[in-house]
C-alpha cells in the first residue's frame, strides 16, 4: 500500500533486531531484497550486520508507523508487539505479515488454546485461571501435578511453573497478580518426545512444509534439534498435516512454527510461533531453502523454495552463554577445527544462559551427526560449569 | 600488527566492494567476523549490504592506509591495486593476505609466465612483446594464429585478441602502445576444455583444495561452471596438485583460483587469481564450506573448512545484463519459481553484458542439474536479444 516497489519485490520492514532478524537479513543478500530493520539499539544482533537500520522501539507506535511508511510489508523478529499498535497499522492500510489476527494466536496462549479447542485441534486439557478455585477444580480432575503457564510473554522456559500443591498455586497466583501476569493451567504431561514442524505460507495459500524435527529442551530452553525427528512416518505426516491445517485456519503468512508434545502415538499442541524458529536453524545448511529465505519469500509473496533436506541427517546444538560471561568469539578457532561443523554466532553480548549462537552439522548417520555438532558446541561451553545455561535468557527476543 | 584483536579473530579489511566483497561479507555474518569494506561509492554491490563501509578509492594510498590502520588484516576484492601502494602498506607493518609478492603473479601475466616457466610449471609457449619483430619471430615458430594478451588489467575477455596476420599484429601493437598496454603472445590453442581449481591456504601452509570444475566461456566471459568437471580422475588430481604446488610456491594466502586449458591429457596454465573466483560461486550451496568462508578463514588464520561437495553435481550459470538494461530484480519471482534453483543477485546497476548475479543448482545428474540452472538464468535473459552479453563488463571489478 505504501512505499516504492521499484526494487521488484518491494521493501520489507523487520520489526526487531535479534538473531532471527539477523539471519533474515543474511538470507536477503543473495536475493538482493530491500530490507529495513527497526532496532532498539545499534549494537543489537541484526543491527550489527545491516546498513539499513532505523533506531526506535518496537513498543513505540510512532517508530512502527515510521518504519511502515518506508516499507511495503512489515514482518517481525518476535511476537511481543502491542496488539493495539498492530491494529492501528493495519487500519492505516499497512500490510503486516503475519497479520495482527494471526499473531494473536502466538502472543496469547489462552486465546490460542480456546480457539484451537473450538476448531477441534488437539490441545492439552487446559483451564484459564481467574482465581485459585479454577486451579483447584482443574486439579481435582487431573491431580496436583500441573503446569501453570503465563498466557503472554513466556519463552525459553520462562513463564512456565510446575505446581504440586494448593499452597504452591496460591503463592504463584499472588505473585502473578502482582506482576499483572494471566495464567492458564494444564496437566504436567509425561512426554515421549517434543517435536516441531515449520510451514512456510504465502498470502495466497501456497505452502511448503519442512521435515518434522525433534527438539530437546533442558529446563525449557531448546538445546538440541535433530532433523528429521526419529518418529514413526505416520506420526511425522500427521504433525505436518496439523501444521498446515493451523496455518490455513489462522491465515498465517511467512513461517509458522508448531511445537508439539508426542505421547505415544498422540500429538498435542504445545506452542506456536509465527516467525522463523530455533527448531529451523538447521535449515540454513540442511534444506534446499532455509526457513529464513522462505520467510522472506512468503512475506514478499514470492514463490516458495523447496524444503527438502540436502542430507539424510542434520543436527543443531545451541550455543548458550557460559557462567563466566566469556565471549564465544574468543574460541571460534577451536570450534572451526571440528570437521564440517557450521558455526553461527549472533554477535550478541555474552550473558550466562543467553542464546549466543548455534552449530549445525549434516551427515549420513543421525547419531554421528549430532555428536559432531555437540563437539563443536562444547568448545564454546568448555571450561566453565555452564551453570548459567539453564537460567533462561535475560534480555528480550532471545528466540 | 595494528588494530585491536578484541573480537577474537581480528578485524578484516576488504579492499573493493564488488560482488566478491559482498559474498565475503555474507559469509562473515555467521562467524560474527569483524569486517570493514573500502568502497568507492555507497551504491556498490558490497556497500549496499554492509554497515561497516569506508568510502574511498582503492587507488588512493591514503584510503588504503586509513583502512589498514583500522584493521588487523587486509584482503582484496580484485587485483588491480597499485603494487607500490601494496609495498608501502607492507613496509608500514600492515598484514596483506594475499601478500604484495603473491599478488604480483595475478596482476602481471608476463611476470607470472616467466616465473612459472622458470619453476618448470606447465605454461603455454609465450613471448613478451617489445616490438613487432617479437610477434613475427614467435609466429614463425607457431604460425599466424596467435593470442595476444594484455599483461595487466584484462579479464572477462577484455585484453585478449586473436591475431591472424602481421598486419593485424602491427595495428594492435600501435593501439596498445597508444594506450600504454604491454602485451605477450601465445599460440591460439585448440582446447578440449577449460578447467578451474580453487585452493584455500592459510599463512602457515594448511591447504584445502576444491573439486576441479569445468568453466564454459563465451567470448571470454564465464557463462557456466560444472562441478565436478567431466574430466578423467587422473587429470583432475593433476590439476589439484598443480594448484597446491603453485599456492605453496608463491606463498598464497586465502583463495587461489587456477584456470587451466585442457588439451587431451595435457594441462596448461591459463590464468591465476588470488581471491574468490567466479568458478567457485557454486560452493556457497555446493560445498560444505564456501570459497568465501574459506577465504575469510584463511586470511584471518582460522582453521579451514571442508571443501567436499554436498551433492554429486552442481552447476552455476551467470546472470548477465541484457541488451535493454532491464533490472533482473524485476523478474526475480519467475526465477524463484524454478524448483531448487539458488538465485544470487548482486544489487548492481544493470548494464548489457555485466555480471549481475548467478544461479546455482545441485542434483544427482550433471545434465539435469545444469538444465535447471539454465532455466532459472534464462528467466533473467529472456525477451531480449542478449546481444550485449558478449561485449564484456563496462565497469571495474566485475569478477
Amino acid at each position: 500500500m505504501n512505499g516504492s516497489t521499484a526494487r521488484g519485490a518491494g521493501t520489507l520492514g523487520i520489526v526487531g533486531a535479534g538473531q532471527l532478524a539477523r539471519m533474515m537479513a543474511q538470507a536477503a543478500i543473495p536475493l538482493a531484497l530491500d530490507v529495513r530493520i527497526l532496532a532498539t539499539r545499534a549494537d543489537e544482533s541484526a543491527a550489527r550486520i545491516w546498513p539499513n537500520v532505523m533506531l526506535g522501539s518496537p513498543d513505540s507506535l510512532e517508530a512502527l508507523q515510521e518504519l511502515a511508511a518506508a516499507c511495503d510489508v512489515l514482518t517481525f523478529d518476535h511476537e511481543l508487539i502491542d496488539p493495539t499498535h498492530l491494529a492501528a497499522l493495519e487500519s492505516a492500510g499497512h500490510r503486516l505479515r503475519p497479520s495482527a489476527a494471526a499473531t494473536a494466536y502466538a502472543r496469547d496462549k489462552g486465546y490460542q488454546r480456546e480457539r484451537f479447542a473450538a476448531l477441534g485441534l488437539p490441545v492439552p486439557p487446559f483451564r484459564l485461571v481467574e482465581s485459585l478455585s479454577d486451579i483447584a477444580e482443574f486439579a481435582s480432575v487431573y491431580g496436583w501435578s500441573l503446569a501453570a503457564k503465563a498466557r503472554r510473554g513466556g519463552y525459553d522456559g520462562r513463564g512456565v511453573w510446575r505446581l504440586g500443591s494448593p499452597e504452591a498455586a496460591e503463592k504463584l497466583l499472588a505473585e502473578c497478580r502482582g506482576a499483572g501476569v494471566s495464567l492458564l493451567v494444564e496437566p504436567w504431561l509425561a512426554l515421549d518426545r517434543e517435536l516441531a514442524v515449520l510451514v512456510a505460507r504465502r498470502p495466497g495459500g501456497e505452502m511448503r512444509v519442512y521435515p518434522v524435527v525433534e527438539t530437546v529442551q533442558v529446563e525449557g530452553i531448546c538445546r538440541i534439534v535433530r532433523a528429521p525427528a526419529p518418529a514413526p512416518a505416520g506420526l511425522a505426516a500427521a504433525a505436518a498435516r496439523l501444521a498446515m491445517q493451523i496455518a490455513t485456519a489462522i491465515d498465517a503468512t511467512g513461517i509458522l512454527a508448531l511445537e508439539l508434545f508426542q505421547i505415544g502415538e498422540t500429538l498435542l499442541i504445545n506452542e506456536l510461533a509465527l516467525r522463523p524458529h530455533n527448531s529451523g536453524h538447521y535449515s540454513i545448511e540442511g534444506c534446499v531453502t532455509s526457513q529464513f529465505e522462505n520467510h522472506l519469500r512468503a512475506t514478499l509473496d514470492l514463490p516458495l523454495g523447496s524444503t527438502r533436506m540436502v542430507a539424510p541427517a542434520a543436527a543443531m546444538v545451541n550455543v548458550l552463554g557460559v557462567a563466566d560471561g566469556a565471549d564465544p568469539a574468543l574460541v571460534l578457532a577451536d570450534a572451526l577445527a571440528v570437521e564440517s561443523a557450521h558455526v553461527h554466532l549472533y554477535g550478541k553480548a555474552a550473558q550466562p544462559g543467553r542464546k549466543l549462537g548455534h552449530v549445525t552439522t549434516l551427515g549420513q548417520d543421525a547419531d554421528e551427526t549430532l555428536l559432531r555438532a555437540q563437539q563443536a558446541a562444547a568448545v564454546f561451553h568448555r571450561g566453565t560449569t555452564n551453570a548459567g545455561a539453564a537460567t533462561g535468557g535475560q534480555e528480550g527476543a532471545d528466540r
